[in-house]
């Protein structure tokens, strides 16, 4: 949660003018967000979000995901809106950041989600993959297997002070996936952290996806695999796979997946698991002076891993195997 | 800016369903408010301020908080209205915290005020202070005269660390303050910190009023001293006379001091400086591990104490002091 940058009304105010949504009536600096600082703001034409781009995001990608929200919200999807200024562009400048004003959706996060949310949510994913057909940009995932090792080797040395040994377990894992990891299964536009804070619900029912910021062509499955660790776990670090069936029968109803797809998933979990383990522990390692974040347990994808790494089918994710016959 | 306590999406439901304020649209963490955690809530009935009470409140204060919002809202100050839950009351629990909702006001803080606003400032300070009268409550300011010592005595041997001579500095001030404080002053509720982030302007003019968890029973005119030192310096931490004469005025205009109040002002002024730059100190002083906010810079208050230090009478803030001749 954090507001990085200080915005002046008045600063506020002048960039304003750039758009055709009326006078300001509020504005509060929200504290969400790791990257970037975000603010609501009402003005006569309603309630926004206003996002000041921090050194986190590189602008080159900002056209990427300004364009993506854009893409997706006209086919269907319910997810923030870019709203254009009267020249017509999305990117402004405010306190000598990036910035966009994006539509503000209505919906909260669920904490601890049912199986049913976890339905919705493979749903909306497979509505979110097939819709990301014909987005013309392109952003490599950056945080996909290649470049994982580079990643862990700022933090092999300090890494047992989380726990004896997770150094050689990251050292392992590092070669299993790099040694294993599938190709050829079906690509395209993946939101890549869709974690229960970036999906809304209203009375039980999902009303939109947030935070496109880490969005980027890779392995649809991909996304799936994020989910299972980010939705399917309980708050002990239990595998719940009455969630897990529900979030691939959700998804299945929209897209069914190849069986390519269900035999990847175990690995394709298991380097999700990886990959978050990874970013948590360096920011575990290495909390920035005057942090206003505080850093996220990297145990519990260590715990996550190793129950992936037991897994030998997509069965364990509740799965019925005989799909795995199919094409 | 802080939220301190994490509301789970459950938990806040199920608090909501004391209200009569409908279903749940939005909720959003708020990076404001250094004492409380503060959410925006939207929902069927509107948009309002949640928060919750943390430790550094005393619940035994709240009553007194919550029921001067209600005084004043009914008196006609525009400030935040404590909304009931259906049985009557004002205060609940969420997350093992007390916690209230509240109206939300629309408006801007002002980053720069000009005259104009501060003229304004005065004007909605007199109100409040009119409206005050007949709250049967009483709140001791324990951030008065009375309170200075101690909360130096905290901080005396490490002043040094902020500027070389700072601990003669204070000592020498609370000698000062406490031989040459005011008494038998007009005396009410003040708000006690009333800064420009706890006004809010809408196209320059005043809309309202926040915050009043620092509101007790004081001298009024210790109330003025207060805004002298919040609104009428420069962000070089120069004085600017021609503000806090507008100040004066605007307060005069709704209910006119007393020569007693303006012979007093330079060692109100003097002695809300010496409050706010001991809090600063010991903030400084005394950052927790973890926090979520940057102490404001106490140089800043020593700058201003100096300032005061040098007026002789209420013609520095402004003022024609054949006024002074006034009862």
């Amino acid at each position: 949660m954090a507001v990085y940058t200080d915005v002046r009304d008045d600063q506020l105010q002048a960039f304003l003018q750039a758009y055709a949504i009326g006078d300001l009536h509020s504005f509060k600096g929200i504290a969400e967000g790791v990257e970037n600082s975000n603010f609501m703001i009402s003005t006569d034409g309603g309630t926004f979000f206003l996002t000041l781009y921090e050194k986190r995001v590189d602008p080159a990608d900002l056209p990427f995901f300004i364009g993506l929200m854009k893409h997706l919200s006209e086919r269907g999807i319910n997810c923030p809106q870019p709203i254009p200024m009267r020249s017509g562009e999305y990117l402004g400048t405010l306190a000598e950041r990036p910035a966009a004003i994006i539509s503000f959706l209505d919906g909260v996060s669920v904490r601890m989600p049912t199986a049913d949310h976890c339905k919705q949510l493979g749903q909306a994913l497979a509505a979110m993959h097939l819709a990301g057909e014909g987005f013309p940009l392109q952003r490599k995932n950056a945080l996909s297997v290649s470049g994982w090792r580079p990643l862990a080797e700022k933090c092999l040395d300090r890494a047992g002070e989380v726990e004896s040994g997770l150094d050689s377990l990251l050292l392992g894992e590092l070669e299993a996936m790099e040694a294993g990891w599938p190709d050829g299964l079906p690509a395209g536009i993946i939101h890549a952290d869709l974690f229960p804070d970036n999906v809304f619900f209203l009375k039980d029912e999902l009303t939109g996806l947030i935070d496109f910021y880490f969005a980027c062509n890779d392995l649809l499955a991909y996304d799936i695999a994020v989910c299972l660790n980010a939705w399917c776990f309980e708050s002990d670090w239990s595998f719940n796979v009455t969630k897990a069936r529900a979030l691939l029968q959700g998804y299945e109803k929209t897209r069914p997946l190849e069986a390519s797809e269900l035999n990847a998933l175990p690995v394709l979990a298991r380097g999700s698991a990886l990959r978050f383990l990874l970013t948590r522990l360096y920011d575990w390692l290495n909390v920035p002076e005057g942090a206003l974040v505080v850093p996220k347990d990297p145990m519990e994808y260590v715990q996550k891993l190793r129950f992936h790494r037991g897994v030998k089918s997509a069965a364990a994710y509740g799965m019925d195997m005989a799909g795995a016959a199919r094409a």
